[in-house]
């Protein structure tokens, strides 16, 4: 089986390749060929048991898409993405590659006539307040940002292409993805790393929302698997309604750090700064809190259920922590 | 104030111009040019008392959607779309009108400049089974066709670009618009205007489904008016929300007959002949029954509260039924 992963340079797209890499197989079905694509190239997993071929591309430009699928892939991973806050900042590259890179992947797949599998990374960004405390499996799609726009029309062209039969199109929902690895960043969401991460290799971290933000995560782990088990379901069982609310965990800032100082300790957890910043916490309270994600439960996707599992996986998956570098 | 309308020659976009060279005014800003743009060439209204210009050119084609902002329009109605039945149909070519040509559309505003209101003709169709009884205000949008799903991505990019400043966006989703003048179509909802407008004549009509189809109307009359009364509301009351479900009448085909009944006589009635389809009847029971329109009619959008109504103001507004042309 050939596979193609778009956005493979990015944290979760690498580390699905690794695992890739592990595991051979993608439900019971081995793989023979990885290509992965990236806007930088990515790094092919060390000892992969099947060809990968790794290549520097914008999907965006012309008659790339249609040379990422001339080899007619079996599944097409489409995590290719400009981020949340880039997509904000720059309205044109946003709609470039977010909208157009994504409408020339899927109508290069038309073109191509295989009718492959499309797993599309989409996000709970396509929600926006006002909704209820815990969001419906059929409540409006709202985005407040370019970015959840763009993954909201993303979704609607996955459906309704699946539905013309020109692919077999299944879109996941990620939550936010918690513990990143890597060092501290500018987003908006990154405090929900860094609070964990940095403490953890004994640095300090800054909080900058009060303790009762509530918030909807699942660690890259349980994303990898997501993207394992959507690419092997059979689909039929979806209807027409092809998007899934992928599980996660409700938790709220406090219960993360008194998770914290259980696997880590007191100690850990005083690395902490409290330094509330209002716009921060302005733009976290517009964030989703929970989802009903019964509906892809149903269908066997799996996410953590405490805050320390989320800990202890980031401490397995990531274990170079505290060591020096190299 | 300058008008564009783009679909100009359609049944709604020529009733909506014709109305405007009589009313002169949109809220209280009078007119002084209204831009008529289709495919076809639209007929300009008898005696208006403003400059009009109108245009044959394909939206969907380079450059058109720039010549039709050109002279700044300060209100656009965007009603231009290739139909539901074609856009399913011709893959492409609702693809390229009904998304490109809106994307187009909105992408010329935004070079532009110049901020106008835009307001986008959009559809129940939006809305696909499974669904309740009801359809909420909240509801997700899951359509079932190329169509709907080219309305809802319009309806996104609407949102997004408003929330960016460029326009100032406000989408109407029309319900299934009954008695349509003209001739009988082969639509799969034709009949529901077919089975009026055809006895008024003295013709007969089929019915190709059961009594107890329940479906969601409102009649060209007070589909002028939303287009009216969305381009003077003010639209900060909307938020970040901007697309709204139109008030309609939820009527079953049993009820439009007893109206027709009282309105016209059992003679007249007499001529609908049931022909059941099971074709069009599994379509038409997937389609939607009843809509929540509250968040319309607190804005003062209106529609009719009986199916006598609908069919008193077809009578009106087509006077020339049942007299020889010409």
């Amino acid at each position: 089986m050939k596979i193609l992963v778009t956005g493979a340079a990015g944290m979760i797209g690498r580390k699905f390749c690794e695992t890739l890499a592990e595991r051979r197989n993608i439900g019971s079905r081995p793989v023979d060929r990885l290509m992965m694509a990236d806007t930088i190239k990515p790094a092919a997993p060390a000892g992969a048991p099947f060809e990968v071929i790794a290549l520097s591309a914008d999907i965006s430009d012309p008659g790339v898409a249609e040379s990422f699928v001339a080899d007619r892939p079996d599944i097409i991973y489409h995590l290719a993405a400009v981020v949340s806050g880039e997509a904000e900042a720059d309205f044109d590259k946003g709609y470039r590659v977010n909208l157009s890179g994504t409408q020339h992947l899927f109508e290069a797949v038309r073109q191509a006539g295989h009718r492959p599998r499309i797993v599309f990374a989409s996000s709970i960004a396509v929600f926006g307040t006002p909704f209820p405390e815990t969001i419906p499996e059929d409540f409006a799609l709202t985005p407040l940002t370019s970015y959840g726009t763009q993954k909201a029309i993303g979704e609607f062209l996955l459906a309704d292409l699946s539905r013309r039969g020109f692919f077999d199109g299944i879109g996941i929902r990620f939550p936010t993805i918690c513990v990143r690895p890597g060092k501290p960043n500018k987003a908006a969401s990154g405090f929900f790393s860094s609070i964990i991460r940095e403490p953890l290799q004994g640095k300090p971290a800054v909080l900058p929302v009060t303790e009762d933000v509530r918030h909807w995560f699942a660690s890259p782990r349980a994303a990898v698997n997501f993207l394992f088990h959507a690419g092997a379901l059979e689909l039929d069982q979806l209807g027409s309604r092809r998007i899934l609310n992928m599980p996660g965990l409700s938790a709220t800032v406090g219960e993360m750090i008194a998770s914290l100082a259980k696997v880590a300790g007191v100690e850990c957890v005083k690395l902490i700064q409290r330094e509330p910043d209002p716009n921060i916490q302005r733009i976290v309270d517009g964030w989703a809190r929970r989802l009903d994600a019964s509906r892809a439960q149903a269908l066997g996707f799996r996410a953590e259920t405490s805050f320390e599992e989320i800990i202890k996986a980031h401490i397995e998956d990531e274990r170079s922590i505290g060591k020096p570098k190299g």
